[in-house]
């Protein structure tokens, strides 16, 4: 089959990969319809992260092609949507809602297990990992808006989440890419009565006020903090949201969080956080990557309502073969979001 | 009135202040039954902390002697429990719970306000931030414990609230401090249905275990994750606490907590959060001073019932003019916490 391969950063081309078939009497095969770059599949085109060589991309929805033995619950023609990483959702980690430290688990486009920038993939635990999306004749913004439920819907809710986003509460979103802009529309969808969304690109402000954001802040780092303090009558906000990263990013969240209240971050850490400031106002931290498995149900709700429409993230489209491009375009800030177009459903 | 005077580190005496009196219509005067030495007053007689001349201690009981025109709901006579704050309880971060953060408050001991350590006490913003006990002719033991909802059980309580305990949950405390005892204590009281202690010292452990700890581990730093770890299955514990500040206690409390568990810190941080091993596993922290003023009302039921006992921490006393003694006890770990008889009831 055809699928994108990471040799190095900078260096992401198409080649060939061997067909997926089911190994064990849990996995299925997927055929991808969509699949997208990740803010994180940067940081390894970057060379910021390590990534092994060969297959890459985790977020895909598809359709089954292939069932083992011992898979329940899903067959073979249904469209389904993959969470990021597959999980047994029945250890202790799991059944705490922790997917992303499932003991069985792991994590597709690894350089080994088959990655979603690709014409198939072979799906481990697919019973307890794939999530089929009942229904047919979705329109292509719905399927747009079911693929980032794979993860950066699902990460900007687990942001929300972690920071404790509830009924009335003024929100702050650090962070204008796809997961801060998902994050401002969790925060909407969890009853945040004002969002304050940092972004200092107007296309990016425009989609943030669509998806719920109240105001926008275009400043930077101290300055920043101090307008969301000005903003907020020098109270700080309930919910303070990461979604960048940098230690800039880290102490502009915990800056603008209001006493007592818990930073939400889910942009992988650069940065250290800053402890003796925060201590004594009690002001911590909740987050990490997003258990997508178990939002999943919640979110897609929502989606098939057409009540949260978080695909208008995606504004470049590419197919398979133009991967590279799909990675271009966001690294050099041309895009919010890379969708790739694989397949037909 | 006499009342002990921190001169600089390692020098505590006892000495003259001036007699406290009404000065606002909103202050109370407090004649001090009951004050101890805080871990934080160790703090600043080590020379670690700096603290300014003059004024020190906060936490105490009392009888209210003097109010001011403005007072209600504490009248002449009344036996009070004082925060270790004063707050007004109806700014923006009171009425969000972080009475530590109080626009209009601050803190007993200070130098210049009078502090818990001494033979009365003009406390500020009486009305909201003292708590009247009901009933009355309470033994000794009961007036121990209604000293501890002033700071050291309130800030137990704090890292059991802030890890999030619950019913049936695994903890694991680390600190064997009065704190965390405390928090041992609260674990149980929210439901915890297995509490590890760390604690080394046996009689701390027989403490430990009176409320409620069910295991102890003995080690420190990773070998006591590692115990912890194996006596969780190699899970990791639901709720973790964090009684000591030290760069390796709080290594140690990241370390044993679980994926997706947030650990409870209370102990005023010397080290820094691990942030890189900790993200990908989703364990965060909350916690910093303690809101007791918002606590104590829960825990006063407690206590007055004996369903709770906490005054155990106590295992040195002695009286206003020995208070370097009973600095010096703790000092030396001869105390867990230090017992400073003022006057009576």
């Amino acid at each position: 089959m055809r699928a994108a391969i990471f040799n190095g950063p900078h260096d992401i081309t198409v080649g060939e990969r061997p067909d997926p078939v089911v190994r064990e009497p849990t996995d299925a095969v997927v055929r991808v319809v969509l699949g997208c770059v990740c803010g994180s599949d940067l940081w390894y085109f970057r060379g910021v992260s390590p990534h092994p060589p060969g297959s890459i991309g985790h977020e895909f929805i598809g359709v089954v092609e292939e069932v083992g033995g011992e898979v329940t619950g899903i067959a073979v023609g249904d469209l389904v949507v993959a969470p990021f990483i597959y999980s047994d959702m029945s250890c202790p980690h799991c059944l705490n809602g922790s997917t992303i430290s499932c003991v069985q688990g792991g994590n597709f486009g690894n350089g080994e297990i088959d990655g979603g920038q690709g014409e198939a993939v072979r799906v481990p635990l697919a019973a307890s990992t794939l999530v089929p999306v009942p229904g047919s004749g979705h329109s292509d913004a719905m399927l747009r808006s079911l693929l980032t439920l794979s993860d950066v819907m699902a990460t900007g809710h687990h942001a929300a989440v972690s920071a404790g986003v509830k009924k009335g509460d003024t929100a702050a979103v650090v962070g204008d890419g796809a997961v801060g802009l998902c994050a401002v529309l969790a925060s909407r969808r969890l009853g945040a009565e004002r969002i304050i969304a940092l972004s200092r690109h107007p296309e990016r402000q425009k989609l943030a006020r669509s998806f719920g954001a109240t105001d926008v802040v275009e400043a930077r780092g101290e300055e920043a903090s101090q307008s969301v303090l000005e903003l907020t009558g020098g109270i700080g906000v309930d919910a303070a949201m990461e979604c960048v990263g940098t230690a800039e990013s880290i102490g502009t969240a915990f800056a603008m969080a209001r006493p007592g209240s818990t930073v939400g971050i889910v942009g992988v850490p650069n940065g250290e956080a800053p402890f003796a400031g925060t201590f004594f106002r009690n002001v911590g931290w909740r987050g990490g990557p997003a258990p997508a498995r178990i939002y999943i149900p919640e979110l897609l709700g929502d989606v098939l309502d057409g009540a949260i429409n978080p695909g208008l993230v995606f504004d470049y489209e590419t197919d398979l073969e133009h991967t590279p491009d799909a990675y271009r375009a966001m690294d050099e800030r041309r895009a919010i979001k890379s969708l790739i177009r694989v397949g037909s459903i």
